[in-house]
């Protein structure tokens, strides 16, 4: 019995160093280690390789750094046992910290004033109050659903996009597609959080941008996507901000990362790039959830936050 | 008995017909008006000319438009009455959605993200979580009150600084000049909404910014102010921000409004510049304000939110 680390691209001695410390009777190997893979019964990964699972003939799960696990579900090789996501209470922080200040800066008119301060142009228009602007988050998971209780919170209305009906305080939750266009036609900030499945792939595109509410925000509606590039169609972005369809946009992920420096989105002053750092995945947090979920599988109870295959998510 | 609307700069038409439908029974002028300087009981200013308050023997009260009542202070010709603040619900409101989108912009490390995209650089760095980052509201009033208290609920640390002892749930009240240096040492991000007095005027100058928080924001303690220009030494915020003082700043508020063309601080990039549109009292909510402090007193009652002209808000 061991668990096998495999994380590529990321201190793995750290993440080890880690686990050791906290399940000091349950063997911890890294690649780097002579280990019989007969002998592993959880693997912990982060961009597994194509041979990453063989031999493996006594795994129970595979344990996914990722809160997302679109990549990990397109390995070829992927066993027929439970993938237990990272449901991490940091990250969820950091990424309702992100969606926060993208909103709050877009409701200030931050690219418009950025524009007139280089210009120099004092010229005052007053910004809408947040409980003017509706803010439409499309997915209402752990994460989605912390940054529409904060929103509220601070006097935003919030708008929820969800596959299945949920309720939150504060949040009007449009479930389901026959919602999507109602969802769209009462939102003047579209803030995506989304899984990236086959339904949700290019998501964000033109049609969806036509959509959205027009008027309470000088410019335009605004989106900001913190989930995944797969969910956006770059080229419509630029043509959204460019005919005026979106007012501005926040752009954490992108097709392609790093973006390439050809991308037209970098000199769209209406488009706040950041390089994939609205959250990431605690080291400290990560043992912490890893090592209790392994100590209760052993113990015996069920293995909690296992993704659906079915879902994608 | 008579109310006269005396407001320079503004729609003094809008404000008269706002208060005409609230009050029917009770006249309302203005200086186009034919009256009887006698017969005025209240007066409602902003920007009062030096004759504004001629011949108004029986005035038992000044309605100030402005919540701030530094600059009516130094009228020449003030008469001894109450003066009655604006405390406006809407202008709170306001206030306190652009300190939480300065704060959570500079937390998020925006102005170093606005200078990677200009350069097209792909340059990860996470920014602090909201928990790890103490905000220092100077001036503790309606306003100080309710953005700490937003600020606080959205996850950072919250520290206040007053003039006398508060209590504000998950704040950190530090009270009175000898705690000054104590709530710095503990401040990485400086919020000031005081009042402008004697005491305050100045007070943002490069020995505050020295005894800021170093080390939890890259580039250095951050400044915001939407109070007054008169609270800042504009040269020591520039030399702050060059020397690395200070990290970032948001100003909404100059020593001279508009800020002149020649300031150094538009070409800052760590400096975001607003046209002092942080907040503005609305007409709606101050008709109603007003109005009901009209109607209580003459039923009696007595004025709320009366300025002490020794303290000087």
């Amino acid at each position: 019995m061991a668990l096998l680390l495999h994380l590529t691209g990321i201190d793995e001695a750290g993440w080890a160093k880690g686990f050791r410390e906290a399940m000091p009777d349950y063997p911890v190997v890294t690649l780097a280690d002579t280990f019989d893979p007969a002998e592993i019964e959880y693997i912990f990964v982060w961009k597994p390789a194509p041979d990453a699972f063989d031999g493996l003939v006594n795994l129970k799960a595979v344990l996914s750094l990722g809160a997302g696990v679109d990549a990990l579900l397109e390995h070829p090789a992927l066993p027929d046992v439970p993938i237990v996501r990272f449901v991490d209470d940091e990250l969820t922080h950091c990424m309702s910290d992100y969606v926060i200040s993208q909103v709050t800066m877009h409701q200030r008119l931050f690219t418009r004033y950025s524009a007139h301060q280089r210009a120099k142009v004092w010229s005052q228009l007053y910004p809408p109050a947040s409980h003017e602007i509706a803010v439409g988050i499309m997915g209402l998971g752990v994460l989605g659903s912390d940054a529409a209780q904060k929103l509220s919170a601070i006097g935003f209305e919030v708008n929820g996009w969800s596959r299945s009906p949920k309720s939150i305080d504060g949040v009007e939750v449009f479930a389901g597609d026959a919602r999507f266009d109602a969802f769209l036609a009462a939102t003047d900030i579209l803030v995506c959080l989304l899984p990236l499945t086959e339904e949700t792939r290019g998501i964000l595109n033109m049609k969806t941008f036509k959509a959205l509410r027009r008027g309470r925000l000088v410019g335009g509606p605004v989106l900001v996507n913190a989930a995944r590039g797969g969910h956006q169609k770059e080229a419509d972005i630029v043509a959204a901000l460019k005919d005026g369809t979106l007012g501005a946009a926040s752009l954490d992920v992108f097709e392609i990362e790093p973006l390439p420096r050809t991308s037209p989105l970098w000199d769209i002053e209406t488009c706040f790039i950041t390089p994939h750092i609205a959250a990431i995945s605690n080291e400290r947090s990560g043992v912490t959830y890893f090592s209790k979920v392994i100590a209760d599988h052993r113990a015996g109870n069920p293995l909690r936050n296992v993704v659906d295959r079915g879902r994608g998510y």
